[in-house]
């Protein structure tokens, strides 16, 4: 495949990922036995788009208190729930991110624990947490960081007794990296075919609902706008019709990201609306992907890594047809506001 | 003002409005009384977009357990933190929003405490709820629901032991109409000149944070988008920096909405970044007006109704201006999907 190393994402997703079960469990177990009040998934930009399907998965799966904030805001706000027995989780890819490190301090001032994942190694954030992940490549940290996430998040479940199935589940996540491979593959030649219709189109909708609205919201602000510089409204698949659905006609770009969890009927209704009034609707349905191994009842939690990959995939066709590298900024970190 | 009767506005939200204070206090003091769990408040489009404030202002106030979720989202994901011992809060101009009332009678049939705000009498939704309070007009309904939401939000903190100025706030309220009016009265002009210069820019960009991240999602989606026919994008102060700054340039419209609570210098941050790249910043800032005899410590929770109204005031004139009535509708309740 263009621009995807097969080798190198089998190495780093599932042999470096899965090596660090033991890690996280240890981990997730000293916290649990200590006891904890609540969780918070803090982050920004990508990193806190990432918190949203785990905190849609234990809102709908556990009692667990959860709260995903934003970090520059959770640095303010003052929230009450927060105290020195909340768990504090964190992802970032160079470990440097200024508003997840005074996070971490904040937090970790309060007497909470502090618990991240870090691509980079030797990274202030690796050196100020609790505890720390450190994954060691930038390349596939995304798909690296779903996957670690899935194994904090159950084993935080699990040890609530609230997921019985969490040994099989974890047998399950180890599938995932060749389940993800499976997919890209199969999709490929339809990432393309978008980057290559869509080269000049100068506004996307994104909508998704359930565990998939963070990589609604994250590729729509990440990648549609940070990193090629279209705009792009990502849109909750509930609430597309209390307004953003006005504005479709018949040459509108809507993106339907479609997974497998209970909020799927909610998609659905968007696609029967789309396909009756626009003409460039693309469905991204992780149904149509064959996950092998993985169970019928795990596959709406896999559905959120299946999904980025996919996605990821347009992204790197979107950079070749459009002769604009993902990494060209106007302003992130070349310009002091 | 161009399309504004003073006097109605303020017989229907300050005569009426305030006649529902114990009205109120006797239904929230009830629930109290009971015992609950949790607060969930519950809505779609800009019912849901008006919760925000008040989830904001509990997260930030209170230790009560709030959750706000979009209506067809919460009817199918089953929220573990949902039982028969939560509060759920409803607002609805009509009384006939369908996902309202499929999400009252999911938390009726699972028996939680249901209590609605409703401008019409006599609609499905005011029969059916256990509490209601029932203004008995469209008109500047939402006004109304935001003085009402605060009484009821205040009046739950006070009996939870956490907001000891009660009495005086709810002083303040009554005085809340005239300041929103004062503040219409200073802004109007604004208000026309922004709608002229705009009338034919065809994408804005809406920022706001804290408390006023509701009226921003709402304003970009329910009254740009779904009124106007715009593509507008809403996005947090602080995630702004995390993509959609990227797409910024000398003539992109920024509108950004700022308040006075702690998240103000996110907004502050958002205006140095844009004061240097557009020339086509609008600023909507509450600290402009006077809000006579509102304590300084109650002015950032009414920012929210101020900012509300004075964001009202540009619809009457961009309806006026692009000669597009704000109830032209494509799709919605025209069409089935």
């Amino acid at each position: 495949m263009f621009n995807f190393d097969e080798e190198l994402f089998l190495k780093l997703v599932e042999k470096e990922g899965l090596a660090y079960r033991s890690q996280i469990e240890d981990i997730v177990d000293g916290i649990c036995s200590k006891g904890y009040s609540n969780i918070f998934m803090i982050g920004a930009g990508g990193t806190i788009a990432m918190m949203y399907p785990y905190e849609y998965i234990l809102k709908s799966s556990s009692k667990i208190d959860v709260h995903a904030e934003i970090a520059a805001e959770f640095l303010v706000m003052n929230n009450k729930h927060f105290s020195k027995d909340s768990v504090c989780i964190f992802t970032s890819v160079s470990g440097t991110t200024k508003e997840t490190i005074e996070a971490i301090e904040y937090c970790k001032e309060r007497g909470a624990t502090t618990f991240a994942l870090v691509a980079e190694p030797d990274t202030p954030i690796t050196k100020l947490v609790d505890h720390c992940i450190t994954t060691g490549s930038e390349k596939h940290s995304f798909d690296t960081f779903f996957m670690l996430l899935y194994m904090v998040v159950f084993r935080f479940m699990h040890n609530n007794n609230e997921f019985p199935h969490y040994e099989q589940f974890t047998k399950e996540v180890a599938l995932l990296p060749q389940a993800i491979l499976d997919a890209v593959k199969a999709f490929d030649k339809r990432a393309e075919a978008f980057a290559v219709e869509h080269k000049d189109t100068n506004y996307h909708m994104m909508v998704g609902s359930g565990n998939l609205w963070g990589n609604t919201y994250s590729y729509a602000m990440c990648v549609l706008e940070e990193m090629q510089w279209i705009p792009a409204k990502s849109i909750h698949a509930a609430e597309f019709f209390h307004g953003t659905l006005e504005l479709v006609v018949e040459d509108t770009s809507v993106i339907l990201l479609k997974g497998e969890d209970e909020t799927r009927p909610l998609a659905d209704r968007v696609e029967r609306f789309a396909e009756k009034v626009t003409k460039r609707l693309t469905v991204i349905d992780t149904k149509d992907f064959a996950m092998e191994g993985i169970s019928d009842e795990f596959r709406k939690h896999f559905a959120v890594s299946i999904n980025w990959a996919l996605l990821s995939r347009i992204s790197v066709y979107l950079e070749r047809e459009r002769n604009h590298p993902l990494t060209l900024r106007r302003y992130y970190r070349k310009m002091e506001y």
